[in-house]
């Protein structure tokens, strides 16, 4: 792998007359945008930001970038949480936003399918399917801006992978432009193709290291015709998990969301937030609980009053409503989505996107909050998330009238200790967000010597020159 | 990729010395089982059998094969359809099976995971499940002989795929030994983790020839509390997909088998079997559906009642029977499996495993149907299979009182001619069985210049000597 240069002049122009003029930005101003994460936690430089409308654009950009060894930045809709869209402040690397590959190619309601472009938003693509009577499950924050080009990129989560996976499952198939500008047509949308090896998924998650997906072919599924949410109130993690799978049992595994919420959540919820819990007492933990299934509407209601009945005689419970109304329900889920909101309002807060084994998960919740506790006093974790995938958004606020600077500067002593646990319990230091700039350092860490040189053996291969997004993923 | 060359008889003592003596076959005799395919479509020689227990023994094979140039072929059941578990027939090769790794290392519940080896069958994984009151779901003819090892390299599909996704959406991690002898242990059990490259998935579906997978955590499910079996008569199999979207809306998603089967199915079945169609008058179609889902037990049933109804009122069908019972319901799946069996019967027949996209199912079985006809007029073709992931075997009996030979010679030029239709609708000539030895020389066909590219790039990155499978999946 050579070092990149900086582009010359007439690379850059003969980039631009690719994408044509109106559709290049090469001053620093116009940049900004493509350059700035939303949190402002990377700010880069770049030689141009192009915008190319087709994988045929695409193609031309890379075969010249790895012939001229020009480094590139695919972007979607600068979303990431881990800075894998943002160039660094070199200033060499070009950026290729990917938003005019915008279009919806096909739907086929009785295929179960539709094939769209990379830049399509997540949020075009889940109201496409429910204008064809079906359901794209996938569904996160950033749901309204980010694409699916970044979502495949990062193999993104979100709350419904307990209940439909997440989104390589979601995935029939990609079309992708490799380094050197090669196309892969593998736009299949065969549920059962067993001819060869599984292409697809090397460039699913990669935070597009290894090529640049254009477009892709995604599953549909039925909409559910019943639903039913509810809030209980549980003394610890240890009854989350039995609630998780009486709640399975009863939905013939569609629990299509389980969220856990910590007590102190509630708290910054009610201080900082018009929204109340409908629970009375207070508990130590809420777990918030939602099955989607068949048909006729209110089967569910009742199978969740009779399910939350046997965890209450369980004492797995100690407290639970269910949403009567969809207004109740949303209500419940604004509660949960306002988590993060308010704890900014509580002062610095430093995260973690973890998981670990589900029947781990208690541990730990016990462990890590013990050794956040030791290393700053007074800080308090607000752990919170999909408890039925593992994952645990494990977040901790400042201590009442710290300075924020002083504990924000603590983010990496914290970090060790909380993925040091991780890692023993068998999880994973990232759940959904990926490794891009943030977590690129504990890859030597995190994996075998063997998995290392696989990974670098598989960049070699498909991107020798290392002009697609240096200095992200690999370490 | 040097050719192998025959193993010195020193190589083969060093090899036999690892399993031990009582562990190695040499004599010709004893080999045998090993090295004929069940319908001896394939009967192969070899220079050893070679029975490793736990991964440390296939890691030292390896090694010294990768050295020494030794070719190794894997084999778990031996039940594969596409020959790929079997040795050539130079007896330069070494087969190595995985038999004696049968031990289920572990099984809980509350993560819905559990870790086998390889040489563990596939119903002891479905018993160890039950045992834990959870379902594995994977489920294919085979499964009281063949081993995990081999439903992984192969990615199995089999019935239950329409609800629950084939091996690979049911495998967590994996451990695999390399061609060099390195270990990968990939044995995470976390249903979010997006740290790096997808290398499982990159094994899996590889049919041995990148490495050989020895253990897997597989992911486990709700055993689900109700169930409702329907067999329908349908006048072609453009009334079947909306009997699907109907089947699927009634249960949340959860059709756990639909199967399409011809009048000529039912009618070589009544013939050479002692099982009769619970339907009336005869029709050129049949489905038979199964939905499971959340108890209480009986509402799926009213909830099939219900959906059979709307179908007959929207004239998708003309007959149709519910199973009342479990006599009722295994007799309708006795119908179903026992249609190679009758095939049988009625003389040679030529087979294909294929799937299209669902919504060219009818065009697919139209066309075919005809091609058949004009190449051997009087063949019979009796189409069935999968039709909710669009998996067809389409298979096809002689013609009355035609020679069998004769016929079965014809084989290569119906493939063709059925081949070029899938391939037109998008489909794929491997739904299921692989490619092994009896599809290899099609991929120049079916794949493109670069996709054949990446996969030879992968066998020369991971295998650089071609030890694992020569001869097998790559042209």
């Amino acid at each position: 792998m050579r070092p990149p240069v900086r582009p010359a002049p007439q690379t850059i122009q003969r980039l631009v007359e690719i994408v044509g003029r109106s559709n290049a930005i090469v001053e620093a101003q116009e940049m900004e945008p493509y350059l700035r994460e939303w949190r402002e936690r990377w700010i880069g430089k770049a030689a141009a930001v192009l915008k190319p409308q087709n994988a045929d654009e695409v193609s031309r950009i890379l075969k010249i970038a790895n012939e001229m060894l020009v480094p590139i930045v695919a972007q979607g809709g600068n979303t990431g949480a881990v800075g894998g869209q943002i160039p660094s402040d070199s200033g060499d690397e070009v950026v290729m936003s990917l938003t005019r590959l915008n279009r919806i190619r096909e739907i086929d309601a009785v295929d179960n399918s539709i094939t769209v472009e990379a830049g399509v938003s997540l949020r075009s693509v889940q109201e496409a399917a429910e204008a064809a009577d079906r359901l794209f499950p996938l569904s996160l924050g950033a749901e309204g801006s980010c694409t699916i080009g970044g979502n495949l990129a990062t193999n993104a989560g979100g709350i419904s992978v307990v209940g439909y996976g997440n989104a390589r499952a979601l995935t029939l198939g990609v079309e992708v432009v490799l380094a050197d500008g090669r196309i892969w047509n593998g736009l299949r949308r065969l549920r059962k193709d067993n001819t060869g090896y599984d292409l697809k998924d090397i460039f699913i998650g990669s935070e597009g290291t290894l090529g640049i997906i254009t477009a892709a072919v995604l599953t549909l599924f039925p909409r559910p015709l019943d639903r039913a949410t509810a809030l209980a109130a549980v003394s610890d993690p240890e009854a989350a998990l039995p609630l998780f799978h009486l709640a399975n049992g009863i939905s013939g595994g569609r629990v299509t969301a389980i969220e856990i919420i910590p007590r102190i959540g509630i708290e910054f919820i009610e201080r900082h937030s018009p929204l109340r819990s409908p629970l009375g007492a207070p508990a130590p933990w809420y777990v918030l609980v939602e099955v989607a299934g068949a048909g006729p509407s209110g089967v569910l209601q009742l199978a969740m009053e009779k399910m939350l009945g046997e965890a209450f005689e369980r004492q797995l419970i100690s407290d639970a409503a269910i949403a009567s109304s969809e207004a109740q329900r949303r209500s419940l889920w604004d509660m949960r989505e306002s988590l993060s909101l308010v704890q900014k309002a509580e002062g610095g807060s430093i995260k973690h996107d973890v998981s670990v084994p589900l029947s781990k998960i208690p541990a730990f919740l016990r462990e890590a909050t013990a050794a956040v506790e030791r290393l700053i006093p007074g800080a308090r974790p607000v752990p919170f998330g999909h408890i039925g995938d593992g994952n645990i958004h494990f977040n901790i606020s400042q201590p009442v009238g710290a300075d924020a600077q002083a504990f924000l500067a603590r983010w990496e002593d914290v970090s060790k200790a909380v993925f040091d646990i991780v890692l023993r319990l068998g999880g994973s230091i990232s759940a959904e967000h990926g490794i891009g700039r943030l977590k690129r350092d504990y890859m030597p860490i995190i994996k075998s010597p063997v998995e290392r040189a696989m990974m670098k053996d598989l960049k070699q291969v498909l991107d020798p020159n290392g002009i697609l997004h240096p200095g992200k993923v690999l370490p």
